[in-house]
């Protein structure tokens, strides 16, 4: 089959590949009907080193795929069904994932391998989620139910744990894909004003279809001056950080109001921040977030999809077959594209 | 009148000085009932520089005291009222303070030169809170009743913060009087299991006492694996780090259940520390907390007090007039005394 192996930055590559097989009873082999890239892809993009032995990663998390063979100890799936799958995959049975926590589960781990023609999910019984009867590969939504798998869900999630309300003023930082689907979810959540600091026209465009009522251009002290011009001087209660370089970090502690929430899903490429008085703790600041349990959301994101009252869909720009996904990877890092779409 | 006066680390002198007067027409002056020297005062009380022109601090930001004199704005109170005031002043009316968070009060500030025969406190009339009628300077209660304008209020701040409640298991990092007041905090809150980190055995008895049903001596890993070993190998899900030291906030990382709460009142002398994808953000774990709005508390923790449920106060161990305060620096400073109360 082929599949999409990254060796070093910048270095992807369409290879043959046998197709993955079970390894554990509780693994299933999907074909793949859908997946993509993810803006998470580009961080190995701008600085994987290549592998001592030469070999490289096989690439994608997202994945909608048909269920072609299963493990022994899947059951309440058939082989054919249609699922969506969550970028971190867990038993859905542990503590943590009753808790709606699997990115914590204790059999967990995160998915690898979707951008290709078949890929083995494990855990799959807890982690797949069936998408409708009515659903199939040429469905209109299929692009918007791929999104359950990461990025809207990511999104969501930074909504969630930030505590978005009708009462709460947002501020988004980046507009890249969970960006603005964090956009979405705020306005989902009831924000009323929702300030979407981006630089791409384009993309905030897209911004303010999914909610946004603000946009700010500028960064740094700039940027976090436009958001204090927008919210009487104080800031906003919450800031969802979409980005996870420690300018954006930076960026929410200027823009968050006092006693307010910084909730982050751009997974941090630093380790250390300040949390001292002066940034975070004098002014009771919560920092949150983290990897999006996306499983746990995907009942109370779906009806929405389905009956088309949301589009998370639309952060995809560029679709492209497996051969294209070197072009694709190359299209996202020049920003010429927002979300590519991979269809095998 | 008396005061003790910070020149340099390890230098309280106590002095002559003018009895403070009205500078604002918001401000009282109180003549000082009780007062008491704070865990936090200890950190200057260790690398306070001596300031250039030899001027020093006013201590001391805990306080009972009489209205002596009103400035013309303060209405609601009268002469003579016996009070208590948040170590954190604010004008109660802003938009911070009407949400309970007067550390952040546009008006407001944090209160200096209580260990002193009087005190200006600003902001009179929203941050001093009257204590009922049968009160007086004799009341067995003064000592729990102070404790409400920090360190009870303090702990509390910490267990709201980190939301704990009777399904949450608990760790307290610290057996100062902030720690131990998150204790009884905790076990208020309806946490059932506490488990407390402290060294100092008559200190973890009183903690015993206030509710904590495990008491962990080993510090760093060693702590961090006993209260895994109390916790099915997980954490607790609530963290109280009531120290403000690096060593607390390692040992905070270590202690959380995945998905759970670092919840600082400990005061960071730190400015900035690990919140990567290994610490904080990969298992999901919330760091809050900060100064707190000790006014805010007030009235929901009086009650137990009165009523004699709870006794905060038992955290004062040593008892000093005014004369006796460098002394109480120096018992507090070498652990031989936990918490002085000054009774001017």
């Amino acid at each position: 089959m082929k599949a999409n192996i990254m060796y070093a930055a910048g270095d992807v590559r369409v290879e043959e590949m046998p197709v993955p097989e079970i390894q554990k009873p509780t693994d299933v082999i999907l074909k793949v009907v859908a997946a993509c890239i993810c803006g998470s892809d580009l961080h190995p993009y701008h600085k994987m080193h290549a592998h001592e032995h030469g070999e490289g990663e096989a690439m994608g998390h997202e994945v909608i795929g048909r269920i072609d063979v299963m493990g022994s100890e899947v059951s309440g799936f058939k082989k054919g069904d249609l699922v969506v799958v969550p970028f971190a995959y867990g038993d859905n049975t542990c503590p943590f994932c009753k808790e709606g926590l699997m990115t914590s589960c204790v059999n967990g781990g995160f998915m690898a391998g979707c951008q290709a023609e078949y890929v083995r999910v494990p855990q799959a019984q807890g982690s797949m989620y069936k998408l409708p009867d009515d659903i199939d590969e040429n469905s209109p939504l299929l692009p918007s139910l791929l999104t359950l798998s990461d990025v809207y869900g990511t999104g969501y999630h930074a909504a969630v744990m930030g505590g978005v309300n009708e009462n709460t003023t947002v501020t988004v930082i980046g507009d890249g894909a969970v960006g603005l689907l964090a956009v979405l979810s705020a306005k989902k959540l009831g924000a009323k004003k929702i300030i979407l600091m981006g630089r791409h026209k384009d993309r905030t465009d897209l911004g303010i279809d999914f909610g946004a009522t603000d946009v700010i251009a500028e960064r740094g002290e700039e940027g976090i001056a436009k958001v204090k011009e927008l919210t009487n001087g104080e800031g906003t209660h919450v800031v969802l950080e979409c980005v996870g370089l420690m300018p954006a970090y930076e960026m929410s502690l200027g823009a968050v109001r006092a006693g307010g929430v910084i909730s982050r899903v751009g997974v941090p490429q630093y380790v250390e921040a300040p949390v001292g008085f002066a940034s975070l703790f004098g002014r009771n600041i919560t920092l949150t977030g983290g990897p999006a349990p996306t499983r746990a959301y995907m009942e109370e994101l779906l009806p929405d999809i389905l009956d088309g009252t949301l589009e998370p869909g639309r952060v995809f720009d560029v679709t492209v077959d497996l051969d294209g996904v070197p072009d694709g990877y190359r299209a996202m890092d020049n920003r010429e594209a927002l979300k590519v779409l991979i269809r095998p």
